[in-house]
């Protein structure tokens, strides 16, 4: 049947199966059952795209029966329900725990289906009920006003992450199964999703996963032939080629091939089973003998005609196993009656009447193929891993404190400590916590962690390693050149009910922006339902920030993911940027215990200056914003100007801005305000961080012109002050797209966030200031010239810039 | 040597050369030149991280000389410039036209120190003379204030794309030679590199490159062994696994191993020049015969220790061959004399008295080695792509005109009539345009273009192929399911001075937010360097646009690429939201005819009520922002309210608003303002198209409240007019990140935006309104209401939601 329509016969999705694995393990009277139970799933697929009324086709198909827009997507459905389905047979044979990834976009229909057909869906939505009403119900709610959309979003049961935007569905799975010994995770992979990068890369996540102690992932590559409007690169290479991707990838590939429904159900129970219990032998090697050493795990390729078990071609026009399969797949079934007799005599097909009963209920013999209770995959309680999330145990942040400071003089370094209370945290919870990072953790000052968990690495060893390499087979700290495999681990990880942390450059985490927003989007949703138990947060610590990145230069300078964030949803998203080591602290310890939201922190990784012992730091950070007394000289009266900051480097250099307005302009009142929680800015109605604006008056006075020292692009705060008393007297310096091969120094005078320029501008905004004011002013730009100028000429910013804590008033 | 230091005696980058190709070319005397050529350029390479003084160590090393502050990057400098320099001795044996591309990070040092030795670094830079002088100069500006960065940088001869984030070497690489057949683009792979998810997909361009009318790119896959602080997989994986993975990936890997300078010569030389005769006689087979096919291209993988030819060791520390040959190789030589001492004499063990004359200029028979002109891979005009490039062809827009408009009540695509002009682009010019797309350009619905050039593919092809899968060898549309990879050819393909268009769905345009960044800070940078001739704009069509993803729900809505644009430097970012047919036309035409920027064009491909004529919208566009006559009805008086828009849907609903207002609020006056070009609305100070404050107040008054209906997140809009006179009293609706499964209205009621939110709010803010006004705002709610619950029946907007041409005034 195949062979004339394709070039390359190896390459034809058509036919009987051609599988790596020649067995033929079901009886007749399975095979019948489970081509029964596929044909009830494929049915329930067409009906969720067409039907809004006559569910079982009781009556013949007429136009008002249809829904006014028709809308959905039939491509994947059939490959997913079908090996869906074979995995069933397992679970209840092996009495396995298994949870199902399904990658391919938009193929929510073929795991809806599943989860009706296990009566899942029915025990979470009543209405949807296990009748002919609920199937109506059932159908008409797909892709509609106020229903359920076409990707699995976190209305289904079962789903762990959507298939909106593609690429992540091999690192979410690995995140699942990490620490969790006992699943597997059955990860449909589609081969348009297949070409994006991200998924490219994840394929190597194998060399992170322990056998011992985690769980395996077992990847269905789906050669559906088709993207959108394409062919897929992967169904269009030649079969050897494809082979030593994989191999190459270090998979060990079985191929089940074909569209003969028989043989293909044949060869895909034949093949599942081979490589779950190829998992299962792996897995107990490695435990008996408690060595865990890479292997070479299995996986699947099927390939099947996207669109499987549609009609071949409609009018002379290709539909199975051609792109035009990809959505409705027929689209005029409203105006062509012809069509509507097409789609009616293709959905009777299936033989709806032998499924389900008179009364809509699929026919017990049928039932009694799915799993029970959580075994079932739409029931996994893994998917809904807020369930299983348990608290972390987490030390007294209190006892890292950095001690014995002398504020605005110590110079220490507040990333370095607060690793050890990251340590100490992966030490107590050591299989529910993880460290994850794009190879910088140790740049990053964080190498602390490794005394208690060190780098996973079941790649080849060298002995070299020994030296500082910080290797192992069993580790908690995660770490690949790929932010987007990292992050995906990440997220697998969370949703599965752990919790962690992504550690990573500042300015290349606009990489991922796409991956975090989505994030935000599926955890606003999952709060939206009800049975979604919440998860640990998301937590993304930035560091090798924007004003340490003077000597990478232009390129490493991007403070602006904190506008893609800002972007997302009030209930989700929280941004901190403490101004020292303390205050880090009791802003990580925060998030550590938080759930559902996604907290970015922003802390340089270099020694800097420190201003509050541990008692300040944690009312400060309770507050989120407050004026830092001990740096204010308008005691007892109005102050001329608030000079704010917000941010680590941008507090140094507001409160060197105070200190020489102090020192030169003792009449000038200034005081100074610190912002650690940025979403204090905005107001209530906005963010429910926001501050009242009684409380805004109180740290920023109704009317006093305002110095904002801000760590990113400024226009944020605008955005974030917009209506703010005063608004329209607020000065903001913040990063400003200006970069060289720069000093620190230097950098912040290109983008005017220095000391003086700073004071320069809090001069400026006083009238009433006079002559004096007006040389002082000069001599902060001579100042300023001086410093720049030695900078160029030695190559470091002068001793007086990077040692400046004499600027520093003392706290009594 | 090796094989005790490794476990793995294959995976070992120590030891005699072993290579797939065995030949030994290089006479004698060839290689001891060869070998001065490489120690020549690592000597430079030290000289630029250490010395500021004592170039060529005439004196003893002391501290003196040394930089006061030690940065940049050893660890892939030799591997790169071993390259460069055999590839050398093939330009001039074979005459060839190469490019180089250098994608490890930050191994700038391996790439400047050729340029500087190819002598086209002090044509360049005079003052960076051939001479002692020269050379002191050249050495202390790199990584130091006002100097040169530790990646190849815009400053940096030959360079086309900086190694600042990594993962696009190949599919920039690709981007140079499509439609250059006789460019052949030596491409570096950094190990490091190779584990983004970019890299990883980018690895299939091959499927897309045409031996007849492209060049050749040829990989250099290095295996330097380590990233910052951690081994690469791909270096740690079984040999025959990398194999399989890069033939897999559809390439046929050459390998050279090892560590002996000798035998790693005589085999990088013979391998190099078997690669390129490879290459040669693919083309000449497919261009003899004018059949193109897909060939195994030929890649080589260089494994040779990182940080090659440093001390193995230092105080047994593991040096070379290890992660701490990163970045500065011995980092205390300020402070400890004895490892001054190692620095001294590893310096001198390159003999620099004997490649460089007392002068301090490389002798005659080592530059004899290296191409003359613009055969010089540091000055090949292809990396200086503006040089190349020629004006597009562009027909006259205005006859593309959709014509016989009745404003406000025809309705028409505007995205598929601009895509009429788009064919006949492409038609005309045949060798310099190309259109990128990730799989969406029929869905956006330019199919159109399909009829002047089909979509490249030289995968396998099926005979339904032929039922319109637009598919060809040679074809100008390119198409594959990565947005990094398209977004990474265009780049390529831009730099090296053609013309392009990508096209993408506007939520997963964030996928390539750091990309785009990056380009930004290219071009910006590039605008700086006195050499760098203009290139053409980077164009990005966002369509499939938020307000009618509706029903593909929450994942797919996503405005917020605007925010991140518009964060990039104001000489380089514009962004245009044309609000129909013959506004996006006049916007492409202006977009397509402009260097140096990156423009985003946001429009929608629906079919959508039509505004302005071809004049019109030519005058309109010119404006960027202007008053809708037809639209107001505050004719001879002052307006009561100014309602604006930007963006197409938010154009319709505003002008509905208006409308509404005039049949049950006459009595109200309301200006119509539409903005077109986004940067009008900031302040000139902070972007060239900033209207003036006289300017803005013609448009929005100095003192009347202003009703915003804006495309994106309401709040750029906040940011860009912070200042403006009266911006407390603008109200702006936008996309506030609400979304379900939803119809387009309710979708625009759930943000606000929609006719109703928009009239009702203008009502508000409008105080002299009486009762009657009270009146029509519950009327407005009830209507709002209305359309809302019917839309939750029907699956459908009704239908004088959707059309509703009734309510527009008319023009006369």
């Amino acid at each position: 049947m195949a062979s004339e329509t394709t070039k390359n016969k190896q390459l034809s999705a058509y036919g009987e199966a051609r599988s790596t694995v020649s067995a033929t393990p079901l009886s007749a009277e399975e095979l019948r059952k489970t081509d029964a139970y596929f044909r009830a799933s494929l049915y329930l697929c067409l009906g969720m795209l067409y039907l809004r009324e006559n569910p079982l086709l009781k009556e013949p198909l007429k136009v008002e029966h249809l829904k006014a827009r028709l809308l959905g997507h039939w491509g994947s459905d059939a490959g997913q329900s079908f090996t869906w389905i074979h995995m069933n047979r397992l679970i209840k044979k092996y009495n396995l725990n298994v949870l199902f990834v399904s990658g391919p976009g938009h193929g929510a229909p073929g795991i809806i289906s599943q989860s009706y057909l296990e009566g899942v869906y029915s025990e979470v939505y009543p209405d949807k009920s296990e009748d002919e009403t609920g199937m109506q119900k059932f159908f008409k709610q797909f892709s509609f006003p106020g229903g359920i959309g076409s990707h699995a979003t976190p209305e289904t049961p079962g789903s762990l992450h959507e298939g909106g935007e593609l690429g992540y569905a091999i690192s979410h799975a690995f995140g699942t199964v990490f620490d969790h010994p006992t699943l597997i995770t059955l990860t449909m992979v589609g081969d348009g999703e297949a070409e994006t990068g991200p998924l490219a890369t994840s394929w190597h996540s194998n060399k992170f996963l322990n056998p011992v102690t985690d769980g395996a992932v077992l990847p269905v590559l789906h050669l559906n032939g088709y993207k959108i409007n394409n062919p897929t690169l992967l169904a269009r290479i030649a079969h050897e080629e494809l082979e030593m991707l994989l191999r190459g990838y270090g998979w060990t590939p079985y191929f089940v091939e074909g569209s003969d429904l028989p043989s293909m159900h044949q060869a895909m129970a034949a093949t599942l089973e081979h490589c779950v219990l190829e998992i299962q032998k792996i897995q107990k090697t490695a435990r008996d003998t408690g060595t865990p050493s890479r292997a070479r795990w299995p996986m699947i390729v099927l390939r099947s005609p996207k669109g499987w078990t549609a009609p071949r071609e409609i009018d002379g026009k290709h539909l199975e196993g051609f792109w035009r399969a990809h959505q409705i797949p027929i689209t005029d079934v409203r105006t062509n009656p012809e069509h509507l007799k097409v789609l009616e005599s293709w959905m009777k097909s299936y033989q709806p009447d032998k499924l389900f009963g008179s009364d809509g209920k699929l026919i017990q013999e049928l039932k009694d193929l799915a799993p029970t209770g959580n075994s079932r995959m739409s029931a996994n309680l893994v998917s809904n891993g807020g369930l299983l999330r348990r608290p972390l145990d987490i030390p007294d942040f209190r006892k890292y404190a950095l001690k014995d400071l002398e504020p605005g003089v110590s110079i220490r370094g507040a990333m370095a400590n607060m690793a050890v209370f990251l340590r100490d945290i992966v030490a107590r919870n050591d299989t529910k916590f993880r460290l994850f990072g794009p190879d910088e953790t140790e740049s990053n000052k964080l190498a602390k962690v490794y005394e208690a968990g060190q780098k996973v690495w079941l790649a080849e060893s060298f002995p070299e390693d020994a030296d500082g390499g910080n290797l192992a087979p069993a580790g908690r700290v995660m770490e690949m050149l790929s932010e987007h495999t990292v992050e995906g681990w990440l997220e697998g990880y969370l949703l599965s009910g752990r919790h962690g942390l992504l550690n990573s450059y500042e300015p290349f985490i606009h990489i991922i922006d796409s991956m975090v927003n989505q994030h935000c989007k599926w955890i606003e949703k999952c709060a939206e339902v009800e049975w979604r138990a919440k998860v640990a947060s998301l937590n993304i610590l930035l560091t090798a920030t924007v004003w340490r990145q003077d000597h990478n230069g232009f390129t490493h300078q991007d403070p602006g993911f904190l506008d893609v964030v800002a972007n997302k949803s009030p209930a989700v998203v929280r941004i901190y940027l403490p101004p020292d080591g303390n205050t880090l602290l009791s802003v990580m310890d925060h998030c550590l215990r938080s759930v559902n939201y996604v907290n970015v922190v922003v802390a340089d990784k270099q020694e800097h200056i420190q201003f509050l012992n541990m008692d300040d730091a944690i009312a400060h950070c309770a507050k989120g914003a407050g004026i830092w007394d001990w740096a204010c000289n308008d005691q007892g009266v109005e102050p001329d100007v608030v000079m704010a900051a917000c941010g680590d480097v941008p507090t140094h250099e507001a409160l060197a801005a105070t200190a020489l307005l102090r020192e030169y302009l003792p009449e000038m009142k200034v005081r100074f305000v610190n912002v650690v929680d940025l979403f204090k800015l905005i107001s209530p109605s906005h963010h429910p961080h926001g501050l009242s604006n009684a409380q805004w008056k109180g740290l920023f006075t109704s009317d006093k012109p305002i110095i904002f020292s801000f760590h990113s692009y400024p226009w944020l705060v605008h955005r974030l002050t917009y209506k703010r008393p005063n608004q329209e007297d607020m000065h903001v310096h913040g990063y400003k797209e200006k970069g060289n091969i720069d000093t620190p120094f230097e950098l912040a005078v290109r983008n005017q966030t220095d000391r003086f320029s700073l004071a320069m501008d809090a001069i400026d905004r006083v009238e009433r200031l006079g002559n004096s004011a007006a040389w002082v002013r000069e001599k902060f730009r001579d100042m300023q010239l001086h410093a720049v100028n030695q900078a160029y000429d030695e190559g470091l910013d002068p001793e007086y810039i990077r040692n400046w804590t004499w600027q520093y008033p003392r706290k009594a």
